[in-house]
Formats: structure tokens, sequence, C-alpha cells
């Protein structure tokens, strides 16, 4: 079953590594179905370079079991599963250590937004969670990472919609959108953001953008007065 | 009609993105007719993998009407008809998100001359351009992005022929040139001399360049006395 | 002989330059046999765009003669034999002058364990070793170089398979592996966590991972309670 | 004449391109006939797309007249042609303008020894010239360039063929060796042990390399005690 959300998820997890994301085995891109009951994952540790569809895990997002599929599902998927959970409008999540994301995440930072190319996808800092707690890692880690993850933008008040990634604290960027490849396209911009934003901050670490600036860039590509491409479509 | 310079512009298109330059959608190029009626530009949010000559939109550059193609043109239209309209020399223009140029932009910092290979290009250092206001942003972000810029040569008397680009605060870098094709150079020299100038003032925040060298070689590529290359062409 | 091993220390060899870590003839491979008589090693010098398995070149490992083959062997081979001499679960070992990697070897400093993708693969900081006396360079350069790093191991009680890597003082990297392709892959994965380290210290020069992460991820992949890829193997 | 060092010298430039230490037209590479009275030089920005051997400009050493070809030399001729008739062991000449060697011509600081791939081809810190005066630069600026050099190797007492390169300050890498390819290998090593130094000194500033680690590793490889590579030579 869902042979075209298998397709689609391999595309996605390939693209990651032509995108220049990962190396190797790192990395997992997932996506839900429509009724949010499955999730189609990456199996775990499998080289991207013998990848295919039919590799691809189907996972009960309710239950956590595998339903389908010859291998074991990413190891990084009670994380996936918390965040379809929790975020009814997440169709598809991209999990990377891409470097500059992960510098962020292992300097305990948001990745701050800092101009128009921010904006134009993150409307407002990319937040960086809390540590883990030594409880929480040993008793459940990858549940809690995406527990920890779905705290932030509660305590924070911030839509993950609105801000579709985070990084984890000492960890790494997870990235979200309506599906699999989107997830990874906004996994390609926050690394680029990232990137630029070490960069801006070593030439002025007071570097910021206004309220108004973020406020146009991202209406100007979102929601209904949306004006940049061919549609008024939201992405 | 004017085929011949959609073929060169989506060329010059495609060329940011082998460079390096841009990924997704993000850039745009354009190219003036020779009698300063219309413009040629990008489509808004078309994937680069799939551009044609024949999506390129054509605009009339006193009314900022798309008179001809079957897309939208790049929401930065505004800017670049501006740009057109008070600059009478530039024939061509490149906007793009490239990381070096951006870190200037978002710190708010010219990118200073430092050496000869940005004195080989612009005649001193590129400018930033003051933070467009509240309201600026909010009645006509694009067409006031242009305002900003050509205000910045004006107010510091720089002729945009012998500094062909700026970093607009906050956003990113544009360029300009000749024809669309040489925009595409400069901001590709741009995002070059902007990595060098980033690492030099890492190694030593006092660099500065002297006016006689910064003179030597402009002066060596570009007028009357130029003796670069095979013809005394200013390009 | 050993004409299997051959080919997978050439392969490996050429994953070097595939992997962006070397340029010319930098960097060197080699893996024991499994009896740990002999070592097989690249030739000192050729060419990667030549080099074909049969160049490789075999060397006793105790009394260091070379056995077999029409080359010299690398000239870090005394380095090579000393740590298959004192590490006996080692049976590959790559040398690379990455650049990541060799900034940490030539500030003197360890990689520090700052995040996740680190410990996934390194159970704590990569030790840098001391620098070697004068005497020591000038009598058996190679060979106190192996000696200097099996010394750092022993000196901090450091498992050399639970830290698969080192960087020399002013030097670069050594990273090893149960064979030569392991090696390689940690070497490729040292050099990724080196330029990780050095943004995250550009971002927050206090950063640190809390030792109960460390050995959350180290031994989510390594050990008897492994549940990272398909099976419960090591690697 | 000379058809076989055009070829030489038009693969060399070509290297430069493949190498990623050049974009457009910068960057020149030259070889000196064996007996020193031609140099063969790339013709002034023609294209790397579209050269071929027959493009490359023939120039008398000692008067500096180019005897064949139909193009332009390079505008770097004049600096070229004094590096020849100063150091006769010069037998090829690169001139880059790679990034990072150009931080430290732009910062006007020699790039430092910090390790053994530095001491690998260059014996100790790679020098960076003063400023060339404004009367130097308006009256005979490409001569002047390859005096400055010279006066920097004689000024401080330095072999050119122990350090095979300089950085001209504010301007960038010249680089030499026995012919047009070797003087390439050390353009790009320059280029590579720039970027080591740039990161290095970001992680500690006041890193530093022993002489006798400098001796050893020079030696290793130049001069009649030479053990790696197959054969004795000094390359």
């Amino acid at each position: 079953m869902l042979e075209e959300i298998k397709e689609r998820v391999c595309k996605a997890n390939l693209e990651l590594v032509s995108s220049g994301l990962v190396v190797y085995t790192w990395g997992n891109v997932s996506e839900a179905t429509p009724d949010r009951r499955y999730m189609v994952i990456k199996p775990s540790g499998v080289d991207y370079a013998v990848m295919q569809p039919e590799h691809m895990v189907v996972v009960d997002i309710q239950t956590g079991k595998a339903v389908e599929g010859d291998y074991r599902p990413s190891s990084d998927t009670p994380t996936h599963l918390e965040l379809y959970r929790q975020f009814p409008q997440v169709g598809g999540i991209t999990h990377t250590h891409s470097v500059n994301a992960v510098a962020f995440a292992q300097a305990g930072r948001d990745i701050p937004a800092l101009g128009t190319t921010h904006a134009d996808y993150f409307y407002g800092g990319i937040p960086c969670t809390r540590l883990l707690t030594q409880h929480e890692v040993e008793q459940a880690y990858e549940i809690n990472t995406g527990r920890v993850i779905v705290e932030t933008f509660r305590q924070r008040n911030i839509d993950p919609m609105a801000i579709p990634g985070v990084v984890v604290c000492n960890h790494g960027p997870f990235s979200w959108g309506k599906d699999g490849a989107t997830s990874v396209y906004h996994a390609v911009v926050m690394e680029k953001v990232a990137e630029m934003a070490i960069k801006t901050l070593m030439l002025n670490p007071e570097s910021a953008l206004p309220q108004y600036v973020l406020d146009k860039h991202y209406y100007r590509k979102h929601g209904p007065n949306a004006y940049y491409g061919q549609t008024h479509a939201d992405e």
C-alpha cells in the first residue's frame, strides 16, 4: 500500500544527498498519509546509494508500530511520530545534521531572523530547544526529543506552520511542511540562513531585523495576500 | 517579440544556478531593450530546471505593465524598473541571495574595497543602503527598494557604472551592467570579493586599500587607457 | 597474495579523493590482514588518478619490511605499523590533511564533543597529542608519531575503539576502525565534526555536551544495546 | 615554435579552473624555455572555455616583446618576466586570486607555517610583500610588482626555491616551481594552507610550528635526503 507516498519519501530522502545536506546514512525524511493514520519513513542505516521506494517503512502514527516494510524504521521514528501527533498541519518532516544548523544547535542558540532570506520562509527566529534532562534522555530519548520540540513551540507561543523548523539543543535541525518535499526544502533554507547568520554575526554581532520587514517578506509569500510565484497558494 | 533578448535573459538566469549563486527559484536577472522601452525578466517562482526563453516576461519600463508572456514577472520587478528609469546606462540587472554578500547586507555594512580583485570591477566600496522605513516597506516595498538604491548612489555621489552593485540593508545584493550577462558577472564577482572581505577582516580588522591602487586597477580594465584583455573595450 | 585486501585498500584510498578529504597524493589508507602479520598500504607519492590495486604494498607488521609490491610504501608506514602493534583491535588506518581537523591539530586543541553528530561515532573529545620533542622528530619521526598517539590514549585512559581518531599536534588527523573502509568513514566524520566544532565555538566559546547525552548517542549505535541500523552489529 | 610548451602552458592554465582556484579569466600560468630566452604565457582576458594551445603567447624574456601569437599576453606579463630574470631556477609561474591566499594579501600578513602540510612544500612562512608606493604603482605597476617580490625575498634572505610563493600586499598570490605545472601545484597548496591557517588562527591565535618540525617535513620531501615518493627527485 501507499506506493506513491513511498516513492515520494524515497525521492525526498535522496534529495537530502543531492542538496549536500547529508553524507552516508545521516538524515531522514517522512511523510504522513492524508488521513494521518500512517507515516512513511526511511529505514535505519540503509545506504542512500541503494535506497529504493520498497525499502520505506510504514508506521502507525498512534501505536508507533511498523505495519509494512522489511526494514526497521529510522531510529528517529518516535520523534517524527510525536510531531505528527501534536502538529496536525504537519504533513512531512526532515531531520539532518547539516553543518551550519548544527552549529547553532551545539551552541544552544536560536537561528536569529537577520534578513529577508530568512523572513521569506520563517516568520521569526528558528528556536533552539532547551537541553533534555538526564531522565528524559535515559527513559525515552527519541520521543522526548519530539516532546521538547512541541514544548518549545507551545511555551513560546509559536505557530509551527509559520516557523517550520527548530534546532534541538546539542543535536541538530528538524524541519517540516505540508509534505516530505516541502520539509526538505525548509531544511535546505534553514541550512542556508544558518550559514548567512554565522557570517553576519561575525561582521556585526548586533545585527537584527525590524518586525515590519519580517511581516512584509513573510506575508509576500504566505497567506491570503501573498503575491510571490504564479498563484496565491501558500507555498 | 524580443526573442533574442528572452534567450539571453533565460541563459543569464540559468548561469546564476551554474555559478552556485542561487538555489531553487531565488534570484532573478533582467535586461532592457536598446530603446529602453521594455525590460525582459524571469517569471516569479518558476523552477530553473524547466525554465525556457518563452517563460520570460516583457514589461513596459514606464508603465510597469507586463505586455507579453504567460507568467507573472518576478516579484522584484518594480525594483528593476526603478533602476532602469534612474540609471540610464544600466542595461541588465541581477538580484541574488548569495551568502557572503547577504552577510554584509544583514550586518548593515558596505563591502569594503580591500584589494585588487575588488578594484578590478568596483571603483570603491560596494555601498549598503539605509534600512527602509516602516512606511516605505508597507506602502510600496519593491519600488522603494529601487528608490533607496538610487538615493544611496546620489547621496554618496557614486557613479552606478563605476560601482555596479549594492547591498540592500537586511536584504541582499543587486548588481548591474551593460546587459544581463554582465550583471550576472558582477554578481559573481561581488560574492567572491564579499567572501574575501569577510576572511580579510577576520585576519586584520584594520585592512584597507590605498586610493592609488584602486585607481590603477580600476583604470587598467576600464576607460580610454584600459590595457587588460584583447581590445580597449570598457568591459 | 592478499589480492582482495589490495582491492579494498585501493578503493578506500580512492574514496579519500571522492569524499573531498585529500588532493594530489596526500593521505593514505592501510588495512591489516586478519592474522595481523601484514599490512597493505598505499604506495608513496603515486597519483590517485592512475592508482591500481597492484600498486599497493604489503608490509610485515613486526619487521616493517615491504614483502610485496613494486613501489615504496607510504612514508607514513612506520606510524601505521606502530598503531597496529599497539592497538590490537584496529584493522584499518587512515591519515589525511583534511582542513578542519588539521586546524585543530595546528591549534594544538582537542576536537571537543559538542553534539550528537560527534557522539554517534566518538565517545568523547578527539584528543590532540603533545608536540614531539626535537629528539623524537630527528631520530625516528614516523614511528614516534605512532608512539605519541599510543601514549596519548594510554595516559588519558582512552579506549582507541571508543574514540577511533586523533589529531597529531601541528600535523593532522589519523583515524581507524575494524577495516580500511571504516577508518575512511571515521576520517570523513572527524572532518565534519571538526567543521561543526569550529563554527559552534565561534557562536558560543563555552559550548559543551553533557555526559549523559554522549552516553545515550554513543550506545545507541555501539555495543550490545545498540538499536541504530538493521542489526546489532557494532558498526 | 615551442608547440610542446604551449600545450603544457594551456593545460596548466585550464588546471587552475578545474582545481577551483580561478573563475572567468582570472589567473595566469607561464613557463620559461629551457634556455630561458622565452616565456610562454596565457593571453589576456581570453575565456578558459575556448582556450587552445595556439592562443598562448611567446614573449622574449629580456626585451619583454611578444615574438609569437595572435593575442596580447596576460597583463601581468611584466611581473612574470621580472621573476624569470631574477630567480634563475624558476621555470614556471602561476598567479591567481584564490580566496584564502588573497585574504592574507589583503590583510597584509604572511601566511604563517603552522603545520606539516605547509612544511611539506614551503620551508617557512609565505611572505607578504610591502605595499607598493604611489610612484611604483603609477610608473610601472606590473614590473614593480615583480620587483617588490624579489626585494622581499632578498631582504628577508629567503631562497625562492625553498619558499616557492608569495602574497603581494592588497593583491594576491604568485607561486612558482621548476615548470608551469609545478607552479600550479604550489598555487593549490598555498590556497589550502592559507585556508587551514585562517581556521587555525581562529581556534588559537598563538599557534606556531617549531623549527625542527619544519626542517623534518621539508627535508623529508626535498633535497638529497628526501624519502617521500618513489625517487629521490626534489619534487
